[in-house]
Formats: structure tokens, C-alpha cells, sequence
């Protein structure tokens, strides 16, 4: 059935673009698309012209006649068309070719067809977009123009389809990034590498608060450390052996080669090192947001969601092993309250073991492991599946899920056991008994990366934030010029009180000012004119379109903080 | 006289090593000292001997007779003298040469002497320290022995002398900084690189709480950008070429350069460049806690005050020409403020002018400029001097210098003019008239780089802090282990209400664990046993030595809070 659509668009493609080639198309999950040489570059605003035409090709009821001949009479048809000679000298020499003919176009067959045209009237399709599409994917070769579509059996399913595209293209962080004005990537100053703009940096200031807060209520301690680093730390680590293509290449100073951290770890053992280190001083918890660099491949970069630069939010935990198990409960217990703060609530756990082969660790260290960390799961009600043996060599982990609110999975959180680090660093502590011995080390980021956890966060919210989150938690609007001085002792006594609350005094007028928060999905609008400066009072518009008038200042006040104290929308 | 004492050293030693060959000894602003290749490695401990010799040869008043003779017999004097003998062949070929010889050692003459060795009884000298040193500083000569000392014409400006070293060595942030745990550099990870430990994370997470709090407050927002980028942006900016010498070598990756920044400036000029620009969005106060990194030569690099990776407190405003003079009349009030709220109260400005010669910029954005830097100084009442020609070529600047406990002075605050980013750029906003301008950009740190900050603020306070910036603000000292869980209890109160509070639970007694709280210089610890525990109070000990006995929980939290709040000492 998408064959068929495919042919029939690049039919009514060939009658509305007479001197147009026909490249190739093909069959997707939910469509197909079909590449063009045309005479002119098109925009989707001719799409509905060529749906148009594919209809009226439809409605004709017209055979897709199916026939089969040798390469040689193929080739006689197709001359004077470059790109199906092409796909044609790529079938086997000697054998037949077989062709489909159907409302004056005829195409190399790449499948059953249709009987007819008039059999897809039933189908629900829509062209979805034109864009640029190198001819075989080459950049060498020519670029062609694609046309893309969604197509189904019925116009319901393609409703839904839709409706979720639609979804999807109004939640996409980048969008929403820029109509909020959050953050921007540069690709002349470095793909995949995050500008966080003011109101973006006022988000991620909030995050960080709340984060170093937990973290020390928690009983972490913040580390600081470098980006850079000499290549010793990466030999010592080994990053350098099996890691070194997804690192920036290195920086040569005095014969030294300095990288880039991809890591923390390295780091965070420095510190560890630093000192003697006894039974009574473990467990250490540290923790810092380090901003970490691996050149990801270009082609894989997507918006915040997968970059070149980012902020874990990591920790190390170096620990006994008789503390090993009441620390992996907590550091769980303390992800999914880290999650669920964000309202990810659906989590799942992913359980990685031993790999066969190759690993490093004892035998007892790495059942034990994995036993709490399997605990650590049960414990905490999860659902879980195991991925036997897919741990990495180092240690086994627990990765956690979480769905969003259009059911896509996120990994975001990990809890990673590394037998690797302790031994090739020699970290030590003196037992009980007056000995040397390693600690256990534990790596674990909750959110993640800030860069890929705000991308995911603000699909997930559609941009309508709890008020914890937003940039601005109060628009204060004046509704006229008089209402100005009010308005603006409004907005420094929420300022003062430790609420991030902006003023439009602008040119526009109320209406104009109230429509311009909405789409910057602002929780609160203050109304202020004459009637609310004279008592004193706020009226106030909130996000989910209620109105309460002449409030007193105190009262509204109040009600946003409880907001913000249990991180709720408006 | 310090060359006579220097003379009397030599002779000393010689007196104690038999075989000791002399090298060359000079006079310095507070001494002298005098290299030597010895048969065996002194250490400190061998000083009290040589001090003793030379009282000796003191009390003894021994003529330093000098003497002129040629070369050619010079030579023949200081033969087995190899270092005697170098220094006598860089004199001028057929001079005469000086000699002095006094208590049986013959040098040659740098100087006029004293008469005899009695006349330096009246000195007051100490003997400091034994050293390493190449000789003639050459790292493939002979490694010497040096013997630094200290001499002055009375025994009270000595003391007054050593009593100021002393000083400078007890508040040493390399000493205080290990004592109290707060941070490492690790030579081979790289040079010059900080690592802030968990008690150095807590004093810079309340600074940099403090200093966001307070930038929100007055005005600023927050940004966050990469630390690394393509050659483009310092191709653009310029600093590839006129800074490249202080920059770390590019990564080369996909044919590019990328280099980690140096400066923050063409970071926040690209989220400027992001969206179009009005007067009306006018001024941008845009900060950021950026990390930047400079390969610092690496004989230039000190603890903190001298590093090659910082974390500038960096902030860019661009503003209309209308605007400026407000601007920068904030911009010094604010660093005032945030100066003194770390008790640098002792500030003077250095006005910085046009150089001569080449630089950049219309002649009456010169002047306005330097006349808001000056006229914003003059209203602060400020002690100013103008270093006229001292500008950079792209702007005038201020830079403020405060002194510390100790009287030294340190340059933190700068706020800079720059005319050559806006234009190199092609930064814009449009104007009243509807016409695109060029918006005036300023740079402006306030602390300098949290690093050195952090190293001149130790010093400054001699690791006393007030309460505010405490890694610990409160020890918990249980008295034994009955009063245990009571302490236990006291210190989740404490954590709870936002106090930083430790509690020492090990296996030393009372005394040690107040003894381990006072090196610590922690302001207020509660020694707890069974009174406190029926009574539901602490015994509270302050850093400076007061003692309140069961006094109600509550009470003692409010005062804490109230030194917190103020930011004062205990």
C-alpha cells in the first residue's frame, strides 16, 4: 500500500513538474517518501497541490500494471532518466527487471503493488514535509528534494499519527528552547556544545540549588575540580586505551599531552588519594556538577539531548564492604526522589551482570555487587529486568528509565560499580585490623547529564513548568502608564521575598501583554491598574486561565510559595 | 653590613666543613645569603652551629682587610677555588681585582666592608633557612647549598622582621589549606590546577550562594556557556593573535581547532548575537562562574594566587551610551559590596587611560568612558590614582586593590571598557530612531577568579573565618559514648535548620577532640554529656575561648544564625 502511495505521488510529482527525475523511493514504519530532481526547489507550501493531484490519480481508478523484461529492454526505457538507470545497473547482469507502470509513470517494481489506484481510496495518508536529501546519501553527489509522508490503512490511524507528530513537534525542546528563550548551540563555534541564556540559567540555577541542597542534606560533600588534565591520569585510568575515540584529541603543552576531562573519576581519586584514608573516615560521598567533553559523531548530535560538552550531576561513593549494601539502598532510595521531584514517576530499573570474557574484579566482588544491587531494587518495589552479562567489564550497574508523558523511555539515572579504578589507581584504606585494603567505588548520576535531563524535562512539562522551575514565576502587568509606579513596587516586593518576577512595561496593550506571557507560559500574571493600587491589592491571572481579582498582596503571595515549597504547577 | 655578615658566614662555614667550597653570596633588601658546595647536605637543624661560629668570629673583631692585586696573581690566589675562580674570569681582562680577607677566608671584594668583625655586634641577624640552588641558576650546573638569613642594624627591627615572617607563614594559604583540608594541586596531573576537597567545597558553595543571590539581586542574570570552541571565535575576538602565547594549544578534531577559553567574553557575545537586539532590552547585566584556563609559565605559578585553570566571577553588561554612566556607577558600588562583605574594607582605584600608539575606538567613547570610570570612582569617595597611557587598547579600565590584614595589597576587581569585541563581532541594537548602534560592552570580575580570591581570603582571615564561610560552623563533642546518641540528635537539629555541623565521634577524649576543633579554628562547638543530654541543652565553647554551660538549644541556634546572617566573626 506505501509502495503503491509512493508511486502514485511520484506520478502526480512527474505531471505537475513535467521535466522532473524520478530518483527512488521507499516504505517507512508509518510511510513512505520519494526523492526528486525537480526544476524548481519546493516548499511545503506546494505539498497540498501534489496531494491534490495524488487524489485525482486515485479517484481515476487507474491499474498499477506489473511487467517483466530483460536489463537491456529496461535500460532502453529508462534512458534519458539518470538516476533509475543508475539503480538499474545495479541489479544482477543477465537476470529480468521487472517494472510497474501506473498513471504514466513507471518505476523499477521494488514489490507487490496494488491492483488498482482506486484501492488506496480507503488508505489515510498526508505529505508530511520537502527537504534536501543527498542522492544515495553521498555528499559528493547530487542533492535531490525528498518528499516525505505519513501513511496508514484508514484516516483514523493516520489521525492518531498525526496528532502524536503533533505532540511531539510542539514538546520538541528546541522549539520550545527558543520560544522561551532558554538556550541556544552554535555549530560555527562547536556543534553540540549548550549556551544557557538568562532564563535558561535561571532554571538551571534552581536545579542546582535544589540538587547541591539534597546532596548535602543527603550526606554528600561538593568537590570542585579541573577540565584539564595531563595524559598520565588517562593512561593510569585507562580511559586512554579503550575510551580515546570518543575524547577531544589533546592539547601538547611542554611535551605534555593535556585532555579534555570525559570523566570526573579520575579527579575525584586524586582527592581520595591525597590523604591517608582509614575505615573510620568511609564512607565518602562527593559529588560535583562537572562539566565533561567526548566528541560524539556529528550525525548523532541532537539538540540537548545528545551533545558534546555536558554537566553530570556525578558522584563517587568509595565505601567498605560492609557499608556497601546500606549505600546502594540509599543512593537508590535517593534517585528516585531526585526523579519523582521532576514528576517522573514511571520508572523502571535496568539490572546489568557480568560480562562473559573479559572483565576485571574478583568473583565474590562482583556476585556481592550485583546482589545489592538487586536488593537495592526489590527493596524499593521496582520493576526491573535483568540484562544478564551486560555489564560493562568494570562492574555491574543499574541504569533506571523513565517513561514520559507520551510513554518514550529516557535513561537518566546509573548506578555503576567499578572494580577497575581502585586497583589501577592502588586506592587504599586501613582496615579495622591494621591493614591495607581497597574500597568498594561506586559512580552514579541521577539526573544524568543538566543538558540532556533539561531537554527530556521540558518535552516532558510541554513547557509549562512547575512554578520551582519557571524563569519567570510572576509577569506583573500594568495596565496602563499610571499604573507603572505600582506595578513596579509589586514586582521588587516579590523580588525581595525571593520570587523571580519580571514587568512588562512595554508599548502593547493588556491584552497583547497577557497573550505574550501565556506563550512564555508564565504561572502568574499580576493585573494591576488603579483600582489594585489603591487597595493595595493584586488581580491575578494564572496559567490554567482562572482569575481572582483584588487579592490582597500577602494572601498571593503566600499561595505561590506553597507552590513553589511543594514544587506543583499553578 | 649584610656584606660583612655575608663574608663572616662563609668564614664560618668554612670553619665547620673543612673542604667546603665558597661560591658567591649577595646582599638582599632584608638579608643576605651565600651558596656553597658543602661535603654533606645540611639541614635547618644545622644552622644554630654556624650562627654560633660566626658570633664567635664577631666577638673575636678580626680586621676585613682588602687588598688590590692583578688577575694573573688572583688567579694564582683562588687556585682549587672552581667557583672563586669563574667569577674572577667574568671580571674585565688586565683590571686589577679587590680581595677582602677576614677570620681565614679570602673573597673577592663586591663592595666596601665593615672595618672589623666587631663592629657587627650591634646587628641584628638571623640565619632563616638552607635551600637548593643551581649555581649561577643554571639547571645543568652544580646543584649548591644556599643559606639564606635575615639582617638588619638592630636586634629590634630583626625581631619586628621575624615576627612579620612568622606572620606570613602561619596564614600561608598552601598551609592553612592542608591543615584544614580544603584543596590539593596535583603536580602530575598538571601544574596549577585546583582541586577543592569537601571542606573547600562548602566555603565556595556559600560563596558562590552568596554571589548569585546577590547578582540576581542587583539586577544580573545567569549564564552558563562551554568551556571549549572553534578557532573561529578567537580568530574573531583577536586572541589568537595577540594572546596565544598564554593559551592552552587547540584539539584538532575534524580538521578544526578547538581551543578551551581563555576568556568568557565570545561566549556571551554569542548568546548577544542569538536574537535581534532593541534599546528598549537594554542593559544586559550578564554573569557567569566561568572557568577559563591559562597556561601560566610554570616558574610563575603560586598555590592559588598564581594558577593556570580559575573560575572567574566574570560578568558582561551592554548598554546604550544613556546608559553607561549608571552602569558603571552600579558596577563599582556592587564590587564595593561584595568586597566588603568578605571584610576587605581597605580599597583604592587605579584608573587605567588611552595608551599611545595603536588602539581602538572612537576618541569621544574614550572619553565618555573615562570620565564615567572617573566620575563612578569620585562619587564612592574612593582614594584613586590615574595611570595615564595604562589602558589596554580596547578600553579604559578601573582596577581595585585591596589591603589585607597583613598590609599587602592584591588587585581583585576589574571593570573594563571594550571597544574592539563590540566591533569585531558586529554586535547591534536598534536604536530610538529605528538605526542599528553599537552597544557599549564592559567587562567586569569582582572577586577576580574564586581561586586566588579564595587564597588571599585565608590569608587574609588566617583560616579564622567568620561564621558564614565555616566549613564547619559547629563540632558536635559528645563527652563519652553514652552521650552519643543525644549528640547524634543535636547534629540532625543542626543540619536540619542549615548549620554545617560535623560531630567528632572517635576514640579520643574530650580534651583531644577539643584540642582537633580548635586547630581546626571551627567556631563553636557543643560538648555534650549527660547535664545536657536530661536537659535538653548544649554546652557551648567558642573559638576565641568563652564557655556558656547549658544553655537552651534554641537560644544558641539564634545567635549562630544571627553571626551567620551578619556575616560576622563568633
Amino acid at each position: 500500500m506505501r509502495r503503491s502511495l509512493a508511486h502514485v505521488m511520484a506520478a502526480a510529482v512527474l505531471r505537475r513538474y513535467p521535466g522532473a527525475k524520478c530518483a527512488a523511493g521507499i516504505c517507512t514504519d508509518d510511510g513512505f517518501r520519494y526523492d526528486f530532481e525537480l526544476p524548481e526547489t519546493l516548499t511545503d507550501a506546494r505539498l497540498p497541490e501534489i496531494d491534490a493531484e495524488m487524489r485525482k490519480i486515485i479517484g481515476a481508478d487507474v491499474p498499477f500494471s506489473v511487467s517483466s523484461m530483460s536489463r537491456q529492454e529496461a535500460f532502453a526505457l529508462f534512458s534519458g532518466e539518470p538516476y533509475l538507470t543508475e539503480r538499474l545497473s545495479e541489479t544482477a547482469e543477465g537476470g529480468t527487471v521487472n517494472t510497474c507502470t501506473a498513471a504514466g509513470f513507471t518505476d523499477i517494481a521494488g514489490g507487490p503493488y496494488n491492483g488498482t489506484t482506486g484501492s488506496l481510496s480507503s488508505c489515510g495518508f498526508k505529505l508530511l514535509s520537502v527537504s534536501g536529501a543527498y542522492w544515495k546519501g553521498d555528499e559528493h553527489r547530487p542533492m535531490l528534494q525528498r518528499i516525505s509522508a505519513a501513511a496508514f490503512s484508514g484516516e483514523a490511524q493516520l489521525a492518531s499519527y498525526v496528532e502524536r507528530l503533533e505532540q511531539l513537534r510542539k514538546r520538541d525542546h528546541r522549539l520550545i528552547g527558543a520560544e522561551q528563550d532558554l538556550f541556544s548551540l552554535h555549530e560555527e563555534a562547536g556543534p553540540g556544545l549548550c549556551y544557557w541564556h538568562p532564563k535558561g540559567g535561571r532554571m538551571r540555577v534552581a536545579i542546582e540549588n535544589f540538587w547541591r541542597d539534597e546532596h548535602y542534606k543527603n550526606g554528600y560533600e561538593i568537590v570542585f575540580t579541573p577540565h584539564v588534565g595531563k595524559s598520565w591520569l588517562w593512561e593510569t585510568s585507562g580511559h586512554l586505551g579503550f575510551y580515546k575515540d570518543s575524547m577531544y584529541n589533546p592539547m601538547e603543552m611542554d611535551n605534555t599531552d593535556y585532555y579534555i576531562k570525559p570523566m570526573n573519576c579520575p579527579f575525584h581519586i586524586m582527592i581520595y588519594k591525597n590523604s591517608r584514608r582509614s575505615y573510620r573516615d568511609l564512607p565518602f560521598r562527593w559529588a560535583e556538577l562537572g562539566t565533561v567533553y567526548r566528541f560524539e559523531k556529528s550525525g548523532t548530535l541532537h539538540g540537548l539531548t545528545r551533545v558534546r560538552g555536558f554537566t553530570q550531576d556525578d558522584a563517587h561513593i568509595f565505601c567498605t564492604p560492609e557499608q556497601m549494601d546500606g549505600e546502594i539502598s540509599e543512593v537508590l532510595r535517593f534517585s528516585l526522589y531526585m526523579l519523582r521531584s521532576f514528576d517522573f514517576t514511571d520508572v523502571s530499573a535496568y539490572l546489568s551482570t557480568r560480562p562473559l570474557g573479559k572483565s576485571v574484579g574478583a568473583d565474590e566482588k562482583w556476585t556481592a555487587a550485583t546482589e545489592a544491587l538487586r536488593r537495592a531494587i526489590e527493596r524499593e518495589g521496582l520493576a526491573y529486568e535483568v540484562d544478564e552479562g551486560g555489564g560493562a567489564f568494570y562492574g555491574p550497574k543499574i541504569d533506571l528509565k523513565v517513561k514520559d508523558s507520551l510513554g518514550r523511555e529516557w535513561q537518566l539515572s546509573t548506578i555503576q560499580f567499578d572494580f577497575n579504578l581502585p586497583e589501577r589507581f592502588g586506592l587504599t584504606y586501613t582496615g579495622r585490623d591494621g591493614s591495607e585494603k581497597q574500597p568498594y567505588m561506586v559512580h552514579r548520576a541521577l539526573l544524568g547529564s543538566l543538558e540532556r535531563f533539561f531537554g527530556v524535562m521540558i518535552e516532558n512539562y510541554a513547557g509549562s513548568y512547575p512554578v520551582w522551575l519557571c524563569p519567570t514565576q510572576v509577569q506583573v502587568i500594568p495596565v496602563n502608564r499610571d499604573a507603572d509606579p505600582y506595578a513596579n513596587s509589586v514586582r521588587l516586593k516579590l523580588r525581595a521575598a525571593g520570587i523571580r518576577a519580571d514587568i512588562d512595561t512595554g508599548e502593547d496593550n493588556m491584552k497583547q501583554k497577557i497573550k505574550a506571557a501565556q506563550v512564555q507560559k508564565i504561572p502568574y500574571m499580576f493585573i494591576l491598574g488603579t483600582k489594585e493600587a489603591e487597595s493595595g491589592t493584586v488581580s491575578c491571572r494564572v496559567r490554567t486561565g482562572e482569575q481572582q481579582n483584588s487579592v490582597p498582596f500577602d494572601d498571593m503571595l503566600q499561595i505561590i510559595r506553597q507552590k513553589i515549597e511543594k514544587k506543583e504547577q499553578p
